[in-house]
């Protein structure tokens, strides 16, 4: 790997281990062995690290909102989806737990973050529309609006509520707290669930039960 | 109202205005029109007067959850809860857009809020156990906690949201920013009323609807 891709990929590693305040430029080069003059020779400072990192985590959401085109989505796509989120929650869990903290002094990441929300929030009413599409839900069209609105701010308000409600740090997180997402999740999509969807959805629940 | 009493309310207004990060007590005083070591005659420092808008947030939300005992909770104790919810989220509406800032330094506060948060989750749970008791609501035990989980996401998440995915400004923020939070809640209860408040909730979302 280059020095160049290094840097975001341990960048990402320590936010998500002990927070994005809590690591500088400095800590990065130092995890890295390299001079912190090596490290400004590819980043101009950490904004510009974060903005690499919301590159990538802007390319993966959009990869889980990638569906199959020309034929109905079947229910082992939406089991792909649902192990996509998870990965996606896991493996940038740093991003939602302080976004207020990353964006406050970051004007352009903050416009970035409004264009992207604004997005990714159409393209989960995208996909409860081909879940009715193919038969597994049934909404109207003033239905899925909500819904979707109701599962962005689950899926990105999980992690800060993880840290401020239930104090679990960074440290002491681990992929079965951000699991619970799913098991919420299945709560607000179950009653719109066709006969068809029962049986696997039940199966899910069991699966993300809180413990 | 005392020096003591006006010093809590200031600070209240000004975080709900400005954001509590950029509010320091100097600011408390000098809106006050008295002198720091006077503010300090009263309180130790911003935590403490902190802690006291925490007792009148928690004594807040306790009157959302006092709903009547010894009979069926009505359709009127259930609208004058949303009307008391309103409130809560406009005049507290400081307190969730940027939690994870105001709990980093203040671990007893932290230590509180948790305890806190667990309490009002089983609040809402109960809130909705009661629904089903009088016939406004049909759940099994087992889907009433996602719900009142959801809900309590839903609720605190959303100023945090309205900051950070719309980019709404503590300046520019109005009651109807925090209203959607009751269209959005309706459609989480939605699935789970029974016809008898179904009109009602039709009349609420047209009330709510986003602009």
């Amino acid at each position: 790997m280059k020095t160049k891709d290094r840097i975001v990929h341990v960048a990402l590693e320590l936010f998500n281990e002990f927070g994005e305040r809590k690591i500088t430029t400095n800590h990065i080069a130092a995890h890295l062995k390299i001079s912190p003059g090596n490290l400004y020779y590819h980043y101009r400072n950490k904004s510009d690290i974060i903005a690499r990192i919301f590159d990538q985590y802007e390319t993966t959401v959009a990869g889980l909102f990638d569906l199959p085109q020309g034929r109905h989505i079947t229910l082992e796509d939406r089991a792909v989806l649902t192990e996509k989120l998870l990965d996606l929650l896991w493996n940038y869990r740093f991003m939602h737990r302080d976004l207020v903290g990353m964006l406050e002094n970051d004007e352009a990441l903050h416009q970035r973050y409004q264009a992207f929300a604004n997005h990714a929030t159409d393209q989960i009413a995208m996909v409860y529309q081909r879940m009715c599409d193919s038969g597994f839900m049934q909404m109207t069209p003033e239905q899925i609006k909500p819904l979707a609105l109701n599962v962005w701010l689950l899926c990105t308000g999980w992690a800060n509520y993880l840290r401020t409600a239930r104090g679990i740090s960074e440290e002491e997180i681990t992929p079965a707290h951000l699991n619970q997402v799913i098991y919420q999740l299945t709560y607000l999509e179950m009653p719109y669930l066709t006969e068809v969807t029962k049986e696997e959805t039940e199966q899910l629940l069991e699966q993300f039960k809180p413990f």
